[in-house]
């Protein structure tokens, strides 16, 4: 498979004013062969409707965001997130996307034991699964950054992650976002023993000098992340899925045109990709 | 042992501007037993002078900030790191403290690998350690958050420090500083396994909207880390050392005066420590 045949870039990249279609049409400029797709920005296209245009110009979904936020202080805000993520399951469905992403959810300011924040977690899943199987769509849980527990993602580890897949089917497994992972003392063994659970790998890195983990996020190779082998560990699991460029970059990409970030992006990923085939090989 | 008694504030949390003698007068002035230092904060006494100085008002020193900062990409970079520490150790010996806090170090932009910064940590303890030890110093090394991996400390778990520890005498430990290690799925279990190596406990918060992980750390209670449950593991492995108050905190703390900020810490902590004692009795 070629480089680009297994290149994807996430709307986000572009920033959060990139129209869908402007999204669509700078994608293929590039030749890249996925999309990373956000539900709430189709351009008021129903998800068949926007199924069908991302089709129409020959690119495939390397996942959906989003669903998850199990995590809250009350019985009513865990119902309505688990409501949220059954519909998000349906429209991964309408769009024929395989992949739903789940974020788990952070704290709230009464809530100060992490541990009952990850049980909710859990339980979210536990909840939404039968019906994702039932509708075709895996779910990839993503570790977050600790940097980001408390606002995002209580599961810090993909450890931790795959604790919660582990009681489930094949249906649900994880994304390796290099941001989130990079820091873990363990992070290459738990890489394998995810093995065919990875469903979805982030392409991005961590830079030195980071001043917000939400959106000042580095092009590859801008930061201190071991991006081709940590990319290496996953291929080496026997991934063969796409090499999704999601990057938030508020003060960066986000102040370029669409297509000048798609090439500012481009390159290192071709670097980093090759690196990591190299590393393959060693 | 009273709870002013266990008590200590270290400098750092009256912002920086207030002078070494403002930082003594203040803490006395709480009644509180314990001082954490800093070396280039001693309004230019000598070590030795201002360890007089401390025990002339009344106070003990919790520990000394700070050696350390063993990464780099260069061996004369790292060479330089283990002659300072050495300094500091002497320093130390001289305030007649017996505990200098290791900061483990961060990357730099051509260091892409976490791993060989972590082996260059293992290699500055390892040529450290023995003359800390002819000077009655105890290293403790502070495992940081992984937000500060690459700014401050690869070493970002407690169970990281902890293996570094391991092939040392028991002079070599680890501070337990609840903003560094609260979001640790493991933090409970490493606590256990440290056992009485913990030469320091640092109270302090991680705030759920936390702007910058150096300087923007919250009061304890204001945030959304465990600390009742956190200190209680700690005083279950036997501690009975300093509880310290370290919060770095730009834009509320250090805008207040040196007697307010005292003030605004002290209820905070006393409830935290009355929490966890409650914790260890049930």
């Amino acid at each position: 498979m070629s480089f680009l045949e297994r290149v994807s870039f996430n709307h986000a990249t572009f920033g959060p004013t990139a129209s869908f279609r402007t999204f669509l049409e700078t994608v293929v400029e590039t030749g890249a062969g996925g999309v990373g797709v956000w539900t709430e920005r189709l351009d008021g296209l129903s998800p068949a409707a926007a199924g069908e245009l991302i089709r129409d110009h020959g690119l495939a979904i390397s996942g959906v965001n989003r669903g998850g936020f199990f995590t809250g202080s009350t019985t009513e805000q865990r119902n309505a997130a688990i409501d949220q993520t059954l519909r998000q399951i349906e429209a991964t469905a309408e769009l024929q996307a395989d992949t739903l992403v789940i974020v788990p959810g952070g704290l709230q300011p009464d809530m100060k034991d992490i541990r009952v924040a990850r049980d909710q977690v859990k339980e979210g899943i536990a909840r939404v699964a039968p019906f994702a199987r039932d509708h075709g769509v895996r779910l990839a849980i993503e570790p977050f950054h600790p940097a980001l527990s408390a606002l995002r993602g209580v599961v810090n580890t993909l450890d931790l992650a795959l604790d919660v897949c582990d009681v489930h089917g094949e249906h649900v497994g994880v994304v390796t976002d290099i941001f989130h992972l990079w820091w873990d003392p363990g992070v290459y063994q738990a890489i394998g023993r995810a093995g065919s659970r990875i469903f979805g790998h982030h392409l991005c890195d961590w830079k030195l000098d980071a001043v917000d983990p939400v959106a000042d996020r580095g092009v590859m190779g801008d930061g201190v992340a071991d991006i081709p082998g940590i990319t290496a560990a996953v291929m080496n699991t026997g991934y063969s899925g796409w090499m999704e460029i999601e990057i938030f970059s508020k003060d960066d990409l986000w102040t370029m045109e669409p297509s000048a970030i798609a090439s500012r992006c481009l390159g290192p990923a071709r670097v980093c990709l090759e690196e990591a085939e190299m590393l393959r090989k060693i």
